[in-house]
């Protein structure tokens, strides 16, 4: 009689996104003929650029032949990947990782949902509201919480409310924790990190002896130079952070499929006996038990994100989605709704106009709109009466969006 | 102060083929001038075929057009891999799926480490000794173990001795167990279970309400088509099996990277309350929440192995590594080694000679022959005293290595 792991039914129903493209679809077979625009899930629309997929294709051929080949490769990346990652992402911003401190993956979905697996079960861990809800599910699963409330808040984390008053990027617990999750660009609020902010946690964590696990999968989109890009811009965060970074809003691989996660090997954890242990052995273990490294093609792909060309081109990308961002914000802004974060990332917080709820909202939206947007109450209670909307889309479908969100619910 | 996952460190020191990497690398730069042949780690050696290099390269250009580009694919996989799988691996006999019973992911290594997460960490399991590593690290990682032994073994685990008097096909467990892991063809000993044989595990799992998770990485090797290549060919299987396959060994995928795990909608665990849930709700819930879908021109390149000129193409390179299985086989038997396997599956299981250790063995052959194998006794301590030959390289190579240990080591 084999026992199923109990935990997966303290889960709320399924997975947000699931949730909202089956209440699409709903609508999409009602009425078959509504030219439905899509801000909900943030996926990049954007094809692949030029020197993406000419690397891409190379590295396929390759493949065809006999001295091209290659089989398995090395779990952690190849070399080719990591040195450019080092180079462009971190050396040029004063950070300086040696080769294997960088694991290169197939997604920043699947790292920091595995990425709690090198913790104890009873490790306490704390989020900010709203959240990447795989963050928080993933810890669930594990057995690190108990059930959840009505509003959906699981017993055993410590909630960090991201409000208006605090800008959307809250102060480290007052308490003591022993992980805490950050997204900075977030996702969803679109709030980014302060140097003096980030500065304020990784005080925090080394003084508690606690680990941050840093979701850096928006950094392309900061546009101001003073902002930190990587929170080892922070002294002292390598002695107690690990980093996600991922191509996928960065470069168009959302359907692609590559991402890194670097673990510093002076971050550690302490074992039963007291002994310090680095995260890296046990990230390393995990990986090279669990996975087995990224398809070769990708990786060339994904190196070509740091060519000359392919950072011109790149670049552009994320400047078309910027301007889709201010479109929104500034389209609707005008239209008397309220407004936050799109500056340096991709997407919008928005108020629920009179007060709806956002599930409310949400289907307001479709119905009445043809919009699809995430309800913010998705990411967590405090996002209840918050809409997301994402910028990736075609010029006109968002100029197009922004009129109808206007029609129907402007002021 | 977070707290490590104290489980990791019953696991021994290091993955098995790390190790042997390691060992290979001192040799190398010890005696840069060798020329070393790998008959090691079971990688394929042989380029993709024109097939499959086509599609995946197409993919690749659709990619980069704004008619053709996909961001975020469905996580289960795309129908039209999902359909060449049904209907070329099952329905051929007679085995009919689901549409959403299959998972296509980027490994069967992930998945067969990953899908023990769905259980309670106080199940029970059973593994053949000796065993794919993968299997009992995961578990040991979550838990569900005691400490090892000096021999290797865990407590807590069934193990299943596979021996040269059970043809090395174990019957199955004696005494309950809630999970048991079956691989056959079988990495590493190159043994297949007959349809009697999986017919008595299949009757054993329906007695004591158990889970079979059947790996069948090497079904593409079976070269009798008496032997069953699902376990779903066996009546009741799809109400206790969950069955993997792998398109790495297969069709040159290792460095590509695409597998699949059918979870059949009857197989049910038991929750606390007694209910019974559908394992398939569990892995659907585990892949969409920590896992993004497998790369959509790798699922291209997949679906292609199924094409008319794909399953011809991919048969040849099949053919071409069992004919080096024939030659090991034949070449060393002649010479006095005693061997099994190599018929149905890759691997040569090897008696290492005069009574030797096997990682003895790995050493001396190493150094004496410049031929890297696997000792037996990283697969478990029934391994011990055999040594893992694959098929996997040039027929120059194969016919080398096999000069070169008979001379070594022949009698």
């Amino acid at each position: 009689m084999a026992r199923i792991n109990e935990h997966y039914r303290k889960l709320r129903a399924g997975y947000l996104f699931p949730e909202i493209g089956r209440r699409v679809k709903a609508f999409t077979d009602a009425e078959p003929r509504a030219r439905v625009i899509r801000l909900g899930i943030g996926d990049v629309t954007l094809p692949l650029v030029p020197a993406i997929v000419d690397a891409f294709r190379t590295a396929v051929e390759e493949l065809g032949t006999a001295e091209g080949f290659r089989g398995y490769g090395p779990e952690q990346g190849y070399d080719f990947l990591i040195d450019s990652i080092r180079k462009h992402d971190f050396e040029s911003r004063g950070v300086s990782l040696a080769q294997d401190e960088v694991f290169v993956s197939d997604g920043s979905k699947c790292d920091s949902g595995n990425l709690q697996e090198i913790f104890g079960t009873d490790c306490t861990f704390a989020v900010t509201d709203p959240v990447y809800p795989v963050y928080v599910d993933t810890n669930v699963m594990a057995g690190r919480t108990g059930p959840s409330d009505d509003a959906g808040r699981f017993a055993g984390i410590t909630y960090l409310a991201a409000t208006e008053s605090n800008g959307f990027v809250p102060d480290p617990p007052a308490g003591r924790v022993d992980i805490a999750y950050l997204c900075t660009p977030n996702n969803p609020t679109g709030a980014v990190a302060t140097r003096d902010q980030l500065a304020r946690w990784v005080a925090w964590a080394r003084k508690h002896d606690a680990v941050i696990v840093f979701d850096a999968a928006y950094e392309a989109y900061i546009t101001d130079p003073a902002l930190p890009r990587s929170i080892y811009e922070i002294d002292g965060a390598k002695e107690c952070a690990i980093e996600m970074r991922s191509f996928s809003k960065r470069a168009g691989f959302t359907g692609v499929r590559c991402a890194y996660t670097v673990v510093p090997k002076a971050v550690t954890g302490q074992a039963e006996n007291g002994e310090r242990v680095p995260l890296h052995a046990l990230w390393a273990r995990r990986q090279s038990t669990k996975f087995n490294g990224v398809s070769y093609p990708v990786q060339r792909a994904a190196a070509a994100v740091y060519s000359a060309a392919g950072l011109v081109q790149t670049a552009q990308q994320i400047a078309f989605y910027l301007e889709n961002a201010r479109r929104l914000r500034e389209g609707l802004g005008g239209a008397g709704f309220t407004l936050f974060g799109g500056v340096h990332a991709p997407y919008i917080w928005m108020r629920t106009p009179r007060a709806m709820g956002s599930w409310e909202f949400f289907d307001r939206l479709l119905a009445e709109a043809h919009v699809v947007g995430t309800p913010g109450a998705g990411f967590g209670p405090s996002g209840e009466g918050y809409l997301r909307l994402s910028a990736f889309n075609s010029r006109e479908n968002v100029d197009e969006a922004v009129e109808r969100i206007r029609r129907a619910f402007g002021s």
